[in-house]
This record gives structure tokens, C-alpha cells and sequence, in this order.
């Protein structure tokens, strides 16, 4: 395979962090060099973005912040994503547009017509060829990421249970309807059997 | 009528603050009071937005620059605009959809297609009324435009001559398709023949 984009997806306190750690050392024992990118951000026009969505001072409707982060996906697609596939690296995202999906969409309520019309004007309909999507129980994710960020909470990550729920919902169902593309894995699993997993496809993709 | 919406449209040096001084005061002696909103800006996520479009040194794909403008223009529809109207007030819209179809359609060279999906989103497709479209060459507007500015430019303001005749040209292909809604004004006119035939239509569209 020449060109490989990868997307790591999950609630808070679903272990991406770890995962996408670890799947970057294996891809780099194989010879590769991943890139590994966070959104919102990554571009200077993205981290700008990035500080406006985190500012829990700025109020948005969730259409606002749906095109705020798609404006940040845009430039990030141009400048970085495209022109390193076309080098041949693994390009790995931590959130993409499965993210917006279960975010905007299953958390905020936005329709699904409106999402993926945006989403199309972001990504040009670029689509990753493995979503690995780390599935975990609201109430399991908060209490992990409260405890990583020592409780202390941004205005993405703080959100309540409900909402939580839902996005974790979303995310599912999003997997169910793509089963092809979705690596869905219980993220309360060892951090080593969920990095073999992942391993196993990503090398099966490479090989392809 | 109860509901008023206007939008005032041009490149820079069409004269559209000084128009947009005349009617508001002519309002005002009608008992009137109306709210001017400048875009892009007008809530706190607006003018971070604003922020970031008018810095020149963060770089931007035309489709982030589009969306950017649609995420700050969604917030103010939803925040200011919808209520504004909702409580029998005019507004006035210094820019609005058709400066993202001149600008970033027909200056940038954004398909239509993308363009008229992203602005479905961010209005939900609210239309104004009237849109008041003050017609100047590219030469004259930019000289204009840089004498009131003395000589200061923005990252907006400093596009280059081919670039705001093709914006003119986009403004004039806009208003011959809805012809209805457009009142195109020669903005070489003296300023009160211009607040005249403004006023007129005003009127006759409060009083319908």
C-alpha cells in the first residue's frame, strides 16, 4: 500500500494517547516514519483555532463549532496530510472526522446532513483506510481522564456524562456502519493486547 | 414588514461605511433603531475569528478562510441577527453571504457548489431582504481604499488589483441573477444622490 491514513478515535480517558505512542514505535521498528497528528491543530491557522475551541470564556453554537473545527481540518489536510502521503509516510490522526461525527453530531445533536456537508467541504472526502476506534464506558473515560488531568477540565473535555454518553454511542454506531474501516477494540483490555491488535492490522494494511 | 434584513456589499472603497452612517441616521429619524453588524465579528467568537483572518502572517487554504468566515457568521446569525429580528428591530449587515460568494468565490476562485453548501450551513439560509451593492471599479475602490487607510493595509484589504476586479465582476454577476433582492448603486455617484435612492427603497420596504 503507498499511501496509509490512519485515525485513532475514542471518548476521553480511551487510552488514545497510549495507543497511538505505541503504534508509532512499532510503525518505526518496521523502518517507517510516522506522522502523527493532533487535531484541532498542527497548523499555525489550526492552533489558532485550537485556542478558541478550548477557551471555555468563548460561547458557540454548535454549527459555530462545527465549522471552526473544519476550518482547522481544511488546512491541516492542505498543508500537512496530502503532501506527506504523497512522500509515502503513515500518516496517523489523533481524532479526525469520526470525531465531528460523534461529537457535533451524537453529543451536540447537529444532523447528519449538515455534518457530512461539512465534513465533504473540509476533507475533499478524504477518508482513512483504518479507523481504530478504543471503545469505553462514560462513566470508566471520565473517571481516566479526570485522573490523568488531575481534574483539572477544558471546556472540550468538560462535558458532562450524558453528553459523553452519547458521543461513545455515536461512535458505535458510526463503527457498525462502516464495519470495513473500524478497528473496534474494548479499551479496558491490556495496553498490550490492544497495541497487538492494532499492530496486527496496521501490518496487514502495510503489506497489502 | 416586520422582519428587515439588509446587507450592504462592495469591495473595499465602494463607500459602504459611509452609506451604511446615512441610513442608519435616516432610520433613526423614522423612530427606528437599528443594528449595524460588521462581519466578520460581533460575538466573542467572531471577532477571535477575526482576529485570525486579518493577521496576515497565518497562512490559509480558501477553504479554511471559508469556513472560518461561516463559523463567526453562523454565531452571529444565532446570537445577534435571529433575536435582533425577532424583537421587530432592522439590521443592517455591513458584508454578508454575497462578500463570500465575490470574495472567496469569485476572487478566490472557490466552486460554487462548495461555497453555496458551507453558507447553507452557517445561515440555515437566511436571506436578507435587500442587499445594497455599491459598484466601483477595482482601480478606483483600491485607490480609495488606500487613502482612507493611509496606505495601511490588511491581510483582506491587500489583495491585489486582478483579484477585486474579479470580485467586482462576481458582485455584478450576483446581482443581475436576483435582481429582485440586489439594488446596485454606481459608487461614483455623490453621496446623497446614493443615500437617496437607498432611502427610497428602505422605506418601501417598511412600509409594505
Amino acid at each position: 500500500m503507498e499511501k496509509l491514513l490512519i485515525s485513532l478515535e475514542g471518548i476521553d480517558g480511551s487510552g488514545k494517547s497510549t495507543q497511538l505512542d505505541l503504534l508509532s514505535k512499532m510503525l518505526q521498528s518496521q523502518g517507517r516514519n510516522p506522522l502523527i497528528l493532533r487535531e484541532p491543530g498542527g497548523t499555525t491557522l489550526g492552533e489558532r483555532v485550537r485556542g478558541i475551541l478550548l477557551d471555555g470564556s468563548v460561547e458557540r453554537s454548535a454549527i459555530a463549532e462545527l465549522l471552526l473545527f473544519c476550518s482547522a481540518r481544511a488546512e491541516l489536510i492542505r498543508r500537512v496530510i496530502l503532501p506527506t502521503l504523497d512522500e509515502g509516510r503513515v500518516v496517523i490522526l489523533d481524532r479526525f472526522i469520526d470525531s465531528t461525527r460523534a461529537y457535533q453530531g451524537y453529543g451536540l445533536g447537529l444532523g447528519a446532513t449538515v455534518i457530512d456537508a461539512a465534513l465533504r467541504i473540509a476533507t475533499g472526502g478524504l477518508t482513512p483506510a483504518l479507523t481504530i476506534l478504543l471503545d469505553i464506558e462514560a462513566t470508566t473515560g471520565l473517571r481516566r481522564a479526570a485522573s490523568a488531568s488531575n481534574g483539572v477540565a477544558d471546556a472540550i473535555e468538560g462535558r458532562e456524562l450524558a453528553f459523553m454518553e452519547r458521543v461513545r454511542q455515536g461512535y458505535l454506531a458510526l463503527a457498525e456502519r462502516e464495519p470495513e474501516r473500524f478497528l473496534t477494540i474494548p479499551a479496558t483490555k491490556p495496553h498490550e493486547e490492544i497495541a497487538q491488535q492494532i499492530n496486527e492490522r496496521v501490518l496487514k494494511l502495510l503489506n497489502s
